[in-house]
């Protein structure tokens, strides 16, 4: 479950994690940091998040038994062209893209042989990002799913498998096009809304804007934390899981148009049907472990409140 | 500041708050609640919310010098039947719907001659609801909103402004048209598409439904806290504020579909510029102290997280 070099590349909110949850459970014997501005490594080192912090990832990776892409899915290409020839054989090769059937596309095609390939997906994360939002216990009772390519070494997979576990979190493994699938709806879909209605209110007039900001503890609230997610990171997201983002988000545009309706002609059984059954949903989460049950997420309600 | 008697006309998650920031704070010598149903007025009870019970509602009022109606927004006509002519003249009527030009109307045409017509709206709640689901500190530095018909004594403004302040809220008069219009952007436009998108989960085939529910954790588990608020309540605000919500459902969907045709094509421009201006908006909320700076709502990182 220990490996001897983890080689982390890009250390924003969920390299720094990884490399806390590391340190804490002493699951490497040595971490290296790479990134591509020499500004964020540098932030990465005065944090002391590893033990060698380089801006050249072919040396990063050199002799790592373990190397993790933590970094913006479209930019895993050019991180290839440059480690591609110093990945060691035996090696697993990781990441924690958002999205997986377009990463194992790109990085099934660029992965030496010798070399496993089991992409990942820890399903955790703030709305911070940088070297200084990570934290240990980001990843504690969260899931991570695994998506190993066809015929992958079983024992490369139980092995990513022991490190996520280690770091606290509940493993699973899932074909990749369904992951995007899920993800698209639990996450993309509700990541494009949030930042959808943040937009329609900064388009507002100036006199109305700045009173929904003074009045926003009222659900508004809740989809700016959503829409203050890493813009680049984001993105890529949608850049590379169109299709089932498009579905999704097609379901969700033909339902908000029968509510619409619903609306105009003053439909209230219609609206009380469907905001009674929602409850369940949430007390399903709830029951499974995803969500706290203490209201308004536990908000400190001395300095905020919500609705 | 201190009142006689007051009279709460129902007793969920508002009621039975306003019942016990009176109780703290000394507000009133008698806390009159009434309710439509036994059930809840027997839990009020249990409870020890107020000083007297009743589903009575006339006797409730009487002798009352400030009556609150804490019910669902249709409801209020026929509670005004029932309590018009047992009104103290010089009581101050107040309520707290999430509405007001319905609110203002309602309630005007059949507050008698000599009682003062106040209506409010704390914004403030959590998506818990019932008397058991309040907690004094609910409106602590949260905004209450007045909007005061034309004409009103000034005298029952500061009064009723008076008591808002005592139970820890800050508060401002408005014009109640405008005040419904700011509230369905940043209030009943996101509890709608909250319901929808929940909604939409729901409808999925049951296999990819339950691993939503399992991976929930990623943005769409906020959504389901504002989809678990009282269904009751919320349908009237939609049949109540129905021009505003249309309005601003309107520009929603239309910066919705730029933002699909944007996906679409894979414009990375549009989409990256999108997500870097909405984090400003946040941060605006915070500033404003509407919301805390806390990752992920502070919520408790050792259970649940987010993303």
């Amino acid at each position: 479950m220990s490996f001897q070099k983890l080689a982390l590349i890009g250390i924003g909110l969920i390299g720094s994690s990884i490399a806390l949850g590391v340190r804490a459970e002493g699951l490497a014997g040595h971490v290296a940091i790479t990134t591509r501005r020499a500004e964020t490594l540098k932030q990465a080192e005065a944090l002391g998040l590893g033990d060698s912090y380089t801006l050249d990832a072919a040396e990063a990776v050199r002799d790592a038994d373990l190397v993790i892409i933590c970094a913006p899915v479209l930019a895993y290409e050019a991180i290839m062209d440059e480690i591609a020839g110093s990945l060691k054989p035996g090696a697993i090769l990781s990441d924690v893209g958002s999205v997986k059937g377009h990463v194992l596309k790109v990085l099934g095609a660029r992965t030496p042989e010798g070399v496993h390939l089991v992409p990942g997906h820890p399903i955790a994360g703030t709305e911070h990002s940088g070297p200084a939002a990570g934290f240990a216990s980001l990843f504690h009772n969260r899931w991570c799913v695994l998506t190993p390519a066809a015929g992958c070494d079983p024992e490369a997979v139980a092995g990513l498998t022991g490190f996520w576990r280690a770091l606290g979190s509940k493993v699973e493994a899932m074909d990749a096009g369904h992951h995007d699938l899920v993800l698209a709806i639990t996450s993309h879909v509700p990541h494009l809304i949030a930042y959808n209605i943040v937009g329609t209110v900064d388009d507002l007039e100036t006199a109305t804007r700045s009173e929904v900001i003074k009045f926003s503890a009222s659900g508004f609230r809740d989809f700016t934390r959503i829409a203050a997610s890493d813009p680049v990171m984001w993105r890529d997201v949608f850049l590379t899981n169109r299709e089932a983002v498009l579905e999704m988000l097609g379901r969700f545009t033909e339902d908000l148009s029968v509510l619409q309706r619903a609306v105009r002609a003053g439909d209230g059984k219609t609206l009380e049907a469907l905001f009674s059954r929602t409850r369940e949903i949430r007390r399903s989460i709830i029951n499974a472990g995803q969500e706290t049950a203490a209201p308004d997420f536990g908000r400190p309600h001395d300095e905020t409140g919500s609705e």
